[in-house]
């Protein structure tokens, strides 16, 4: 029988879900609306949705385990804890309720860690022992391997350098997380956003952006006018691109990497914001990691990349027995 | 036969060594100065040192292999690599020279790194799996511990938090890797001079520390003055002490240790340097890792902390074979 791993990714809006075979092809895939209350109803309907589309596959399959991606999750305790973007307050036993249903395996943690272990599996970072993956969308997260695993910390939390300090003192960006002038709040969608608020603020120049109320803009839309030679719009990407690069360069003096890879919606910009990442990476880096730590962007098919690393974390768990 | 590592401790100006046996205990130790023009030089008569000091032990004993603690030590060739403080310019291959007079197994790597290990073996991290040990010394350096191993990176030189940013942009502090801005411009016991003299430069408020020269000025000096209610001397601590526990906490945000320990010259200030460090470190501090990753003093006696940090990397290693 065909093996398969279920990738789950648990977002503010939709969840998405795939099942994965060994080498990193979606077999079948669904997604459902996170906006449950209560997170055992989420879970009831969220089965019963996998078993629809595992019907669908056309032949039996045999599910391996579940990897979850969700804000906040704990691979430790299989929970999800405090998210500020999900409908369920407090600590959710994620991984105990779809386990109740199913008696699968079920792995629990964040969608950049997530992210990571399937670029490892399936991506770009194939064979790399000591890389890092960053992702951009809404937030910034990361994932961080060191010597073939990922590294998880003490308490199930390494890996948010989204809310490292920028600029100390200098900054009154406020951010999610209660503190100001974290990493994300310059370096994401949103900060990318707000970025292009302040440079409309400070500049006279015009800007076929001075069109839009902050809850119109989008990063595409600074993407776009950018890419018509929009001089704010551009400016904004080189701010963004500067303060990650230099971000970069320290995270390398940390734990040393092979690689560090970027990923998320932010990077559909490409050239954009990856030109002046890379210009502040290499400007930034302490001489003796010069040339030997590379800034890729991810392997993985965008479409299906949260999914992907979610099933990603079965696969790395499961050890071949039937 | 009773069994020890030798740990070797390769400074600026002296090179310290120990006999140390299983449980962490000094046997013999002794000392030679570095300043020999070459390295082949130098290793031959620390060789020979070792072995009058050997000899001095009064029992036979079998030494199960050395580790040497040195600035850019590199443990996966055994080399040192350009080092700004030490007499041999380029790559050092300094196991290889120690191996070829007395065919132990040699293992090198930075002291930071090494004191790192010295507090899982013998000090406060004993049963520890993820923490970070960070030396406060002429420059800052870090040693990364995740899940009961040291973090050497992919060209073995993870850790380097000291050269890290602070305040980008905003200073231009010269740093003598080449870069403006680093951690260790600040937070050292040079950077702590540094400051110190940025205070009487920018304050006109009357100190005791007025009458010394740059060359004349010590990080003691500074710290008897603030003892004495200097205030200019008490702010350079506190000032110092407020960017430290700034980049611990966002150092948490990395590798998520359980604790963080504080170890080398400054900090032998105390509370003078501890207090402001651990206030900012509270501060700065994610929500989610608030009271549970520890700040603490090393557990390692100051007087031979780095020869017992380099003997345990030859511990570390050891098989337990005859």
């Amino acid at each position: 029988m065909k093996k398969v791993a279920i990738g789950i990714d648990i977002g503010g809006t939709n969840t998405d879900f795939a099942y994965v075979n060994r080498d990193g092809q979606v077999i079948a895939e669904g997604k459902i609306k996170t906006n449950y209350g209560e997170a055992e109803v989420f879970v009831g309907a969220l089965v019963e949705k996998l078993r629809i589309v595992q019907k669908k596959i056309g032949e039996p399959v045999k599910v391996i385990g579940i990897g979850v991606g969700a804000p906040m999750g704990n691979i430790n305790k299989g929970t999800i804890e405090y998210p500020a973007d999900l409908p369920w307050k407090g600590v959710t036993p994620m991984a105990d309720l779809i386990n109740s249903h199913c008696g699968l395996p079920v792995f629990v943690t964040n969608d950049a860690n997530a992210a990571a272990v399937g670029e490892m599996l399936f991506g770009a970072a194939k064979g790399m022992k000591n890389f890092v993956v960053i992702t951009l969308g809404t937030g910034l997260g990361s994932g961080i391997v060191v010597d073939g695993k990922l590294v998880y910390g003490e308490n199930g939390f390494a890996g948010e350098i989204g809310h490292t300090t920028v600029r100390p003192g200098r900054t009154n960006r406020e951010c999610g997380c209660g503190r100001v002038g974290c990493l994300e709040t310059y370096v994401s969608a949103t900060g990318l956003i707000r970025t292009m608020f302040k440079i409309l603020a400070d500049s006279v120049k015009d800007s076929e952006l001075r069109d839009y109320s902050y809850n119109e803009m989008t990063s595409l839309k600074i993407a776009e006018a950018a890419e018509r030679g929009d001089e704010l719009a551009i400016r904004a990407f080189n701010h963004t691109g500067e303060i990650l690069g230099l971000k970069l360069a320290d995270l390398v003096a940390h734990t040393n990497p092979e690689a560090i890879f970027l990923f998320g919606g932010l990077t559909l910009a490409k050239g954009l914001i990856l030109e002046p990442t890379q210009k502040a990476f290499k400007e930034n880096m302490l001489s003796i990691y010069k040339d030997k730590v590379k800034l890729l962007p991810s392997g993985l098919n965008s479409k299906n990349a949260a999914v992907l690393g979610a099933s990603a974390l079965a696969w790395e768990k499961y050890n071949g027995e039937d």
